[in-house]
C-alpha cells in the first residue's frame, strides 16, 4: 500500500513498524466523531467556496456512506491503514473517487482532526457519565427517602460514633456524587470548543470559517492558538481525573457494602443477582460486584497517572507520544460508565437489615455525646470537662458490661452527682438522632433538608 | 500531660505513639484558620445564646492573644499538644482559664474543625495561585507584544514544521495558563462551603446558626450533609490536580527552555541571574531553574496520586488515615507558588535570539505546506496529489543540499509543469507565516486577535 | 559570598535563585555520608600520589572536625551554601586554609559526589529497614508460636471461607515481609558499588584508584561506566519501590486490625498504649496507629510516581531535575522506620479475643468445603456434584437457622441418601482444621513447618 | 446455563452481573497455563492414588483435546463461561464426560488454580523479557564496539560538558540494560515457587503431593503458607515495577535519539524503515518509534500504580478486587516486547553522523575541565582556584568568539602567567577524550574493559 506521506522515502516502512505505530485498533471507537467533523468540514468548504457545492456535497454523501458501511458491519479495519482518519478518507476515495476524495483533506491536518475527534468523544462521555451519576443520585436518594428512620450506627474510625438514620449516610454518598457531577459539568463547559481548522499547529491561508464546523458540531465556541489546539490534552485529563474522583467514592461506598454484608456486620443482604458463589465452598455468598469496582479504582488511577505521565515534558506542538493518550480514557470512560450501570442496579436490590443495624446501635455507647451535650446544655459544664464525665461514666458501663444507655440514675449519680433524670432520656438511641437538628444533622427534620436539595438538583438536571 | 480524651484509659500513651499520631509539626501551618475559625465559632456561640456575650467576647480576645503570641513567634509548638487545634486551645485555657475555654468545644468537632481548617487554607492558596498563574500570562503576553515578527520554527514531533512567531509559540502558553487559571476559579467556586457545624458526623443538638459562621469567614454557603462534610476532601483533590496541570504544562516550556538554550538550538539566552555553572567544568551555564520546575513536576504528580490513594476505599465518616492528607497539599502548593513566581521572573529576563532562529527556519523546508496549499489553491490539485509533489520537491531540494524556498522555477517545473512564478512567493518564510489568517493562525492579524483576548481575560481576572 | 563557580558570571545571582535553586536545606542529612566519603577520598589521593600524605591527612583530620562541628550542633547551615558538599568543604577551607581545601575536589565532581553520598545513604537505611521488617517477623512469629489452636474464620471476599487457625493467619504475613526482606536484600547487593570517581560524567585524567575509595567505605566493587554512574538513579528507584510493597502489605494488616477491633468484629483488643480517643465522643477507642500507617501508604506510592516522573525522558548525563530524587526517598525511608517499629509494638501489646473469634466461626458454615471433600474422597462423587449437594446443604441449614455443623444426619440425608455419620465428624470445626495437612495448610502439623521456615530464616538473618 | 457454585442460589445471576463479572475476554490468555497447570494437577491425583491412574490420564488427554482445539482456532469462549478456568473445565466434561471432568477440581479452588496460571505467565515472560533486554544490550554493544573514535560532546542539563566517544555514550545504556536484566532475573528467582494445592485459602485434607505439580511445571519449589499463596501478588508487581525501569531507561534513550535527530542537531539519522512522514506536511521526517516507545512509558507508570492501588488495604485472603490484576500486566508486558523488539532494530539501522558530532564537540568549550586539571596536576594550583582560572579562559574564548580550544598561548597567559605550552596541547578534544583513563572513563583504554565486562555479561546469559 502506498501510504500517504509516502513521497519522499526511499525505503519501505517495515511492517513492524506499521503496526507499532499504527492506532487503528483502538482509535476505529471514533469512526462516528470522525465522519461527522469530516462532513462538517466538508460542509464549510462548500459554504465558503473553497470547494463548489457539488463537491461538498458529493464528500458529505460519501462520508454518509462509509459511516453506513461501518454500522452495517461491512467496514474492514486495516492495519496499514494506520488510523481511523485514513481509513475513513481512502474508504471515502474509493466511493467518491481518488480525486474528490483527495480534497476533504484541504485545510486540516491529522493534529486538529485527532483534537477534533477526540474532543468530540470526551464530550459526549462527559454527558453519558453525567447521567449515570445522576441515576445514582436518585437511587441513593430513593433509598434516604424510605430510610429516615432506620437506625444504624455511624462510624469514624470503624468505630461506632453516633446513632444515625440509614438515609443521612445514604445522602453523604449523594452529595458526593453531586460534586463529581458538577465537575463533570464544569469540564464540559470549559473544553467545549472546536479545534479544527488549526491545522498542523500555525493555522492555514485557507480562507477557512472555522465557527461554520463549530455550529455544526454543536460546540460553543473555537479554540484560539493553533499551537495550543494541537497539543492541548487538558479536556483528556480533566475527564480521567473526574472519573478518579467517582470511583474514589465509589471505593468507599463498595468498602462499606462489603463490610455491611459480612457475617459480623450482617446490616445487608445485597441480592444474588448481584452476588456470586464459590468453586471450592458452597455456602459462600460473595459480594463481587462490589469488590470489582473498589479494584477498579486502580485501573481508573493508573490512567490518571499515565496520561500525566505522557505529557509531562512535552515540547510544543504535536508529538506521537501523544497517540497514547486516547487507550487510557476509553477505559476509564468505559469502566465508569459500567461500574456506575451496575452499582445503582445492586443498590437498589440490596436488602438493608434494619434490625442488625437497630442491634448494632446497642453496642458503643452511641448516645455518650448525647451526655456530654446535655452536661455542656443543661449545667453550664465546660466541655472538656462534660467530656471527662461521659469518658468515666462509658467506663463503668464497660466495667458492667452494659451500654452507656443502659446505665441507671444512681449509676450515673456514682460518676457526676449534678446528672439528672433527664439524662436518661438524652441517653436514649432515637433522641439522639432525633436531637441533631442542626443543618446536614442527621434528625428527619435536618434530612428533610436535605432531600429537597437533592430532589431539585436532580430535578433542575433532568 | 493528661490528653483531652483520657477519661477513659487506664494506661498512658506511649511517646512513640505520642510523635507518631501528633500531626502539630505539620498542621501549625493552619494556625491562622484555625483561630479564624475558632473566633467565628465563639461568635456565632454569643449570637445564638448558646455561651453569653461576654462569654464568647472573652474567648474571642484570647483566641487573638494567641494568634498574637504566634505571630511574635512567642509560642511554643510541643509535640504532646498532637495538633494544631489542641495546642490553641490549651493555650486559650491558660490564658482565660480552664472553664471557659473548655466552653469554646461546644456544638463542635475535631472532625468538622479540621475541615474547616483544611478548607480555608485551600480556598486561600488557589487564589493565591491563581493570582501568580495570571502574572505569568501577563509576561508571556508581554513577549508575545513585541515578538510578532520574530520568525522561529514551528516543531511537530521536535522537527521544523512551519514557520511561526515567537509571539504566536508564546501566546500557546498563555491559553494553557488561561485553563489552569479557570480551573483554579471552578474549584474554588465548587468547594466555597463552609463544614463547620457539622460536628463528629452527625450534626448537634446545639441551636446553632452555621450560616453565621460561614458568613463571618466569606463563605458562599454550608455544606449540607455532616457525614460527606467531615469526610469529604474533593477540595484537596481538586488542587492537588490543579497543580498537576499547571506543572505539565510548566514543564513543557521548561522543557523548551532548556532545549532553545543548548548550544544545538541557541534560541534563547537565559540571564546569568537564573543560571548556574558546574563545579568541575568552569565553562558550563546551566538552565538549573527550568530543569528544577521540571523536575518538580514528580513531587506535585506524586502528591495526587498520594492523596488518591490515601481515601480509597476508606469507609464513612472520618478515619485516621486522612491525618495524610495535608503535607502533600502544603508541598504542592508551596512548590507551585515559589515556582510559578520564578518561572515568571526568568521568563521575563530571557534574552530571545532572533538571528539564530530565523537561521533555524531555513533549515527543514518549512514553507513546504504552502507549496501544497498553491497547488489546491490554484491549480485545484487534491491535497493529497499536491501533497505528493510537494513531497518529491524536498526530495530535490534535499538531494541538492537547498531549502525547498532556495529551488528555483526550473527546478520546481522538473517536478511538477503546472508550477508557476507565484509558488516562489508562496515559498518565502515570512510569508507563510503571514498566509495563515485563520483564527488562531500564526499571521500577525490573528495573533493580534488571541492578545486582545488575552489582555480582555487578564483586565476582567485583575 | 562567591560562588564556585562564579568566574564567568557578569551578573550576580538573584536571592530568589539561591533558595530555589539551594538543596542544603534537605541535603544536610547526607552530612555523615558527605564527609566519610570525603576523608576516603582525600585517603585515596594521599595513597596514589595525587596529593602527598600530608596534604591527605590533613585534609582527613579536617573534615573529622566539620563532622564532630555538625554533631556538636555547632555547624551553621546556611542557604547560600547551596548544598552539603559546599557547606562542607567551606568550612574545611576555614579550618586548613582554602589552598588546602580547595584540593580535596581534585579528580571529584559534585555529580558523582552527589551519586556517592545518596548510595551510601540508601544503602545504610536498606540495612536498617531489613532489620525492622525481620523483627516484625519475629512479632508476628511469637503470636504464631502461642496460637496455633485459636481457631478463627478465614475469610474470602470478606465472607467466612474456612476455619483457620491464628498462627496461620499470622504466618501469611511472616511470609510477606520475608520477601519483602528478601527484596531489600537482593537491591542492596546489586546496587553495592561506589560511582566516584565518575567525576561529572567522563572519568578524570588523574591517576586516581577507586577501589581504593571504595574499599574504605565498604562497597563491593564500583560502578563500570562514568556517565551512567552520575545519572543513574535506579538504586533510589528501588528502595522506593521496595517500601510500597512493604506498606502494600502493611496496610492489609493494618485494615485488618481495624476490622477486628471494631466492635462488630471484637477480633482484637489494641492497648490502649496504641489507641486514641475521640475529642467528642469520649466512649471511643480509636485504632489510630493502624489507620495512620494505612493511610502512609499514600505518601508512600506517592514518592515512588514521583521520582518515577522525574527520571522519565531525562538525557544523559547528570540533569538538575535530579536533585528532586532525594526528599521523597528520606520521606519514604523515615516513614518505613517509624511505622514498622510501631506496628510491631501495637501487634506485640495487642490482646486477640478468642472467644469471640470462636464464635464467628460458627457462622458462616466454615466446614462445607469439608463435606465436598468428604462426598468426593469417601463416595467418589465427582467435585463438581459433591460441591452442588453441599450448597444444598447450606441452604438447608440456613433455611432452618442453623450453621451447617449443627445439621444432624436425618437433616443431611434428606439432601443426598449417600451422606453417612462420618460426615458429622468431617464437619466439625477443629477437625475442619486439623485435616488440611497439605503443606501450607492450616493443620498444626503443616503450622510447624511453616514455623521451622520462619525460625531458620530469622536465625541466618540475625 | 447452570453456574458451577449456583446450588444456594435462589435468583439467576443477571446478564449484566455475568459480563461485568466475567474475565473470560482478558484470562484466556491464559489458556496454555491453565491446561498446562491442570495436567499436572491430573498427573499429582494419579500418583498419589486420589485418582485412578486411568482417570488421571484420560483426564490428561482430554486437557490435551482443549487446548488442541484453542490452538486450531475451533474453540469458542463464552462470556457466560466465566474465566479461563471454567471454559476450559467445561470443555472438558463435554469431551470426557461430567463426572469424570468434575474429578479435575479435587484438592484445588480457583484462587489457587489462578495464582498458578498467573504465576506461570509472568514467569515465562519475565524470561521473554530479559531475553529482548539482552539483545538490546547486544546490539549498543555492537554500535560501542565500531564508534570508539567517533567523538561526541557528553552533555550534562543539556549543555555541552566534556568530549565523550559514542562507543562511552552507548555503553552508559548498556550498564542501564544490564541492571534491568539483573533485576528481572532476581525476580525471577524469587517468585519461582507452585502455590497450587494451596485450595481456597487453608490447605486440603486430601493426600496431596505439591511437589510434584512444581516439578513437573519446572519451579524451584512451592509456596510455604496458603492464605499468603492465593492472596499474593507481589510477583506480579515486580514485573510491572521491573518494565517501569525498562520503559524509564528507553525513555531516556528515546528522548536522545528523539534530540539528536533534530535539525539542531543531526547527530543521526533514522532510517526511513523507522520514520513516518507528515499528512501536511511533506518534508517532515518524524521519529514516531522513538516518541511513542517515550509515550508507552505512562501506561507502563500507570499498570504500575494501578495494581499498587488495588492491593492497597485488601484484607486477606482472595478478594475479588484482584480479578484486576491481569490486564495491567498483560498489557506491560506486551508493550515491552514489542517496544524492545521495535527500538533494537531501529537502532541497528540508526546512522550516526560522525561530523555533526564532531562539529558539535567545536561549541561549549568541551575541554575547558581539562585545563582545569593541567593546573591542577602540573602546577598544584588548588582545584577551586584552577577552576576560576578556567572559568575566566572561557570567558576571554567567548568574548572573541572563540572555543578554548582555539585559544593561543598569550591570551591564555594573559589570564593566568602560569599556564605554558603543554596547555595548548590538553585542550585538544581528542586528548581530553584519551586523558580520562580512570576506571570507567571515557578513553578507548577504559571503554575497552567496558566493553569487555559487556561482552562477558552477554556470553554469561547466551
Amino acid at each position: 500500500m502506498q501510504k500517504m506521506w509516502e513521497g519522499r522515502f526511499s525505503e519501505n516502512s517495515s511492517e513492524l513498524l506499521e503496526s507499532f505505530n499504527a492506532s487503528i485498533d483502538f482509535d476505529k471507537a471514533l469512526y462516528k466523531q470522525d465522519i461527522f467533523g469530516s462532513i462538517a468540514h466538508a460542509n464549510m468548504l462548500g459554504t465558503t467556496g473553497i470547494l463548489t457545492k457539488e463537491q461538498s456535497e458529493a464528500i458529505a454523501n460519501g462520508l454518509r456512506s462509509v459511516l453506513k458501511e461501518i454500522e452495517d458491519g461491512k467496514f474492514e479495519f486495516k492495519t496499514q491503514d494506520e488510523d481511523i482518519h485514513m481509513s475513513v478518507e481512502k474508504r471515502l476515495s474509493d466511493i467518491i473517487g481518488k480525486e474528490l476524495g483527495g480534497k476533504l483533506h484541504t485545510a486540516r491536518s491529522r493534529n486538529d482532526q485527532v483534537a477534533l475527534d477526540f474532543r468530540l468523544f470526551v464530550r459526549q462521555e462527559t454527558i453519558n457519565i453525567s447521567k449515570l451519576v445522576l441515576n445514582l443520585i436518585k437511587t441513593l436518594k430513593d433509598i434516604a427517602l424510605t430510610s429516615k428512620d432506620i437506625l444504624m450506627p455511624g462510624f469514624t474510625h470503624l468505630q461506632h460514633a453516633q446513632p444515625v438514620s440509614l438515609s443521612f449516610h445514604m445522602l453523604a454518598y449523594a452529595f458526593m456524587f453531586k460534586r463529581d457531577y458538577e465537575r463533570l459539568l464544569s469540564s464540559y463547559e470549559r473544553n467545549d470548543l472546536s479545534p479544527l481548522g488549526s491545522c498542523a499547529l500555525a493555522g492555514t491561508p485557507h480562507q477557512i470559517d472555522r465557527q461554520i464546523v463549530a455550529n455544526e458540531l454543536g460546540f460553543k465556541g473555537v479554540t484560539q492558538n493553533a499551537m495550543d489546539s494541537v497539543s492541548d490534552r487538558d479536556f483528556a485529563l480533566e475527564i480521567l481525573f473526574n472519573i478518579s474522583l467517582i470511583f474514589m467514592h465509589t471505593s468507599r461506598l463498595c468498602e462499606e457494602l462489603i463490610l455491611w454484608s459480612s457475617s459480623e456486620f450482617r446490616y445487608i443482604t445485597i441480592s444474588d443477582k448481584f452476588s456470586t458463589g464459590s468453586s471450592i465452598m458452597p455456602q459462600k455468598k460473595n459480594p463481587d460486584v462490589a469488590e470489582l469496582i473498589r479494584g477498579k479504582t486502580g485501573r481508573v488511577y493508573g490512567n490518571l497517572i499515565g496520561l500525566l505521565t505522557v505529557m509531562k515534558s512535552l515540547p510544543l506542538a504535536y508529538n506521537k507520544d501523544m497517540q497514547e493518550d486516547k487507550e487510557g480514557v476509553f477505559d476509564s470512560v468505559e469502566t465508569a460508565k459500567t461500574s456506575l450501570v451496575i452499582l445503582e442496579q445492586m443498590l437498589k436490590t440490596t436488602k438493608f437489615n434494619k434490625d442488625f443495624m437497630l442491634k448494632a446501635c446497642k453496642t458503643g455507647h452511641l448516645s455518650a455525646t448525647d451526655l456530654a451535650d446535655y452536661l455542656v446544655k443543661e449545667h453550664k459544664i465546660p466541655f472538656r470537662e462534660a467530656h471527662f464525665i461521659t469518658g468515666r461514666c462509658v467506663k463503668l458501663a464497660e466495667d458492667n458490661g452494659k451500654d452507656i444507655s443502659e446505665l441507671n440514675l444512681d449509676e450515673l449519680k456514682s460518676i457526676d452527682e449534678r446528672i439528672e433524670n433527664r439524662a436518661l432520656e438524652v441517653l436514649k438511641l432515637l433522641n439522639s438522632k432525633e436531637a441533631r437538628k442542626s443543618i446536614g444533622g442527621t434528625s428527619n427534620q435536618s434530612v428533610d433538608i436535605q432531600l429537597d436539595l437533592i430532589e431539585e438538583f436532580i430535578k433542575a438536571n433532568s
